[in-house]
């Protein structure tokens, strides 16, 4: 609870004069004003995240955080619960769509076992990239033998850790999901996580999920926080059929009704509602701040992180960067709510960081530019100043 | 026009079977099915543009091609017609956005002065990359040194050609703006480079452009080949305020007033109220259907040179990617005309091809999804057929 209470006093908010200077510098570039559009937006909000004026590019990490849900076992989702264990160890061996993404992205990508219900038995040895990429070594930011004292290599330039808070939380339509002691050290692991990375070197965050029935904790947290009606911020996961979608809704009611958290203490809500991912990402997020490092967002779980974050400390806002606009019917009320722009609107609702991976390029492009791109005067070419 | 003939004749329609393949190989991975949304459909697209069930990562370049527009002496933009040449000799010296932007793609850049009113003057010298690219030697895909007999060449990987068709397009407030001879000229160069770039081993192409007063000549084929209002299809282009937005379309009004461009005749259309540059990308998108090369378009001046290419030949149409969706109106009633669904909306409104630099990181993400990722049955994960 102190680091907690410690990380949130940390956080300062972004600094705004760093982003008019950074405007400034873009105005002064061979392009009219602002043409760039929210390229522009994006290199000012780097800066002001930083405090700096002209922002390094930046050693990428992709957290991904996985654990399961009790409240799969009333059938909310179109998977079972142990795929959320397989899919740790397909992320473990290079094989999911957030390692193509990470790797194209050249991030280092950190898959943290938060507790899933089957052992993730991931493979001690640095696990093969997959075929079509060849006996290619890969490399990725930063520091990996310094990392890997902390956890077990996935493949090149990743970790695996396992911080497991149990097999998955409790079954929120009969109490609480978790005690608030458990959200408590979750959102410390991933505090934890955050200030390790930047220690690191890492300079830019993308933060990534995986979960079966995770929606549903994500739609109930959403319901809550943003005070709207289940209906309106469930969705179909992974691809349910109406039948089930209202079962889904009427599963997050049952678990409203039982456990009335309450929508102004973000822990309760968080214990009473969420998952243990959750609890990590929100803590990524704290943590991230508190060091001063933006953080891309993926979908529709870890909105839901980034809504418990704020409401923990709303100078979080600041860090946060929307990747892309999820189908997630929850998603646009989280990102309303929260005032954030998606860069991206591709139709994507797969989670594990795939819409961060993604964005990771136009983040670095709006630095890119603001670095590389000269100035009229150097290269004589006439400003009329539009 | 024998060549432009022959080229209309060698487009076939797109592989539909291909795409087929492709997305029953994208449901065999480790997702739900269709979860990664857009990302799967470019993949497909790829696929039935080369023919082939397993695209391989292609080499990318970016065609800019610039020119001069007689229009511009009516007072319809910002900036003074000289800015069109200094931004040829910026693109050559590596320091305009495209640039910053293609070497991020890794794609190689080729700056086409298409007739600019004054002399380009580009240096014989590879010029250097901008300051903070330090002296690291950037890569361009395939051959420089075969590039490099056809042109001179720009900073590394770059090349720069003159192609001038003139000293600029003749003013079409007062009769065409070039003869239908110089279009077709225009058009059969852009196929010959289009033809050389795939002979060179380039697998995908972005098309961008530069020309003071050339959303002038956009909107004014916009409104005839979609047969809108002038108002409705013309905006601000780089900056201008509301006395010079009402002169531009006064100005676009008497243009086909005077001309009375006839609307199924494409060329006759291009001739009139077209550009150089509109004319040389016209032909790029025709010659790289022929060649089976996917062409990533930028903005509103592209996407007028993809509605005279579709008109030419209906079946370049699903050769076409839209990158982005620019704040011109006008581009959007072109998007909806062709059918094509912008991958970003940053609200950028700067041409060059900057939005088909940035795009190019997607469809290389699509493509390593559906080379990279595992299947269910490698991975062992749980298909549930969702």
């Amino acid at each position: 609870m102190r680091l907690l209470a410690e990380t949130c006093d940390a956080i300062v908010t972004v600094d705004v004069e760093a982003a008019r200077r950074m405007q400034q510098r873009l105005d002064g570039k061979t392009k009219p004003r602002g043409s760039l559009g929210v390229l522009e937006v994006l290199a000012c909000q780097i800066a002001s995240v930083y405090g700096v004026d002209v922002p390094p590019l930046p050693r990428k990490a992709v957290v991904v955080m996985a654990a399961d849900h009790g409240v799969a076992a009333e059938g909310v989702s179109a998977y079972p619960a142990e795929v959320t264990g397989q899919m740790v160890r397909n992320f473990a061996t290079g094989g999911a769509a957030i390692n193509v993404l990470a790797r194209q992205a050249k991030a280092r990508i950190v898959v943290v076992d938060m507790g899933t219900k089957s052992p993730t038995n991931v493979p001690l040895t640095p696990a093969l990239s997959p075929k079509e990429e060849g006996s290619k070594k890969l490399k990725g930011g930063g520091s990996k033998k310094a990392l890997s004292a902390h956890g077990r290599e996935g493949w090149g330039g990743g970790i695996f850790r396992q911080s497991s808070l149990g097999p998955g939380t409790a079954n929120f339509t009969r109490g609480p999901a978790m005690s608030k002691e458990v959200a408590v050290r979750g959102l410390e692991m991933g505090i934890g996580l955050a200030a390790e990375l930047a220690a690191e070197g890492v300079g830019l965050l993308g933060v990534g999920d995986m979960g079966i029935a995770n929606t549903t904790a994500a739609s109930a947290l959403t319901a809550v926080l943003c005070g709207q009606a289940v209906e309106r911020v469930t969705g179909r996961g992974t691809g349910i059929d109406a039948a089930r979608w209202q079962r889904k809704i009427q599963v997050i009611e049952r678990a409203l009704a039982i456990n009335r958290p309450d929508p102004t203490d973000p822990l309760d809500t968080l214990a009473k509602l969420g998952g243990f991912e959750i609890a990590g990402l929100a803590g990524v997020l704290l943590g991230a701040a508190a060091r001063r490092l933006p953080v891309i967002l993926d979908g529709f779980i870890t909105g839901a992180a980034a809504l418990l974050a704020v409401r923990f400390c709303p100078a979080v806002r600041g860090y946060l960067i929307a990747s892309h606009r999820s189908v997630e019917p929850g998603h646009q009320v989280i990102l309303k709510e929260l005032g954030l722009r998606p860069l991206l609107d591709l139709e994507m609702r797969l989670g594990e960081g795939t819409g961060a991976a993604l964005a990771m390029h136009l983040v670095e492009a709006s630095l890119r530019i603001a670095r590389e791109m000269a100035t009229f005067a150097a290269a004589g070419v006439t400003d009329t100043g539009a």
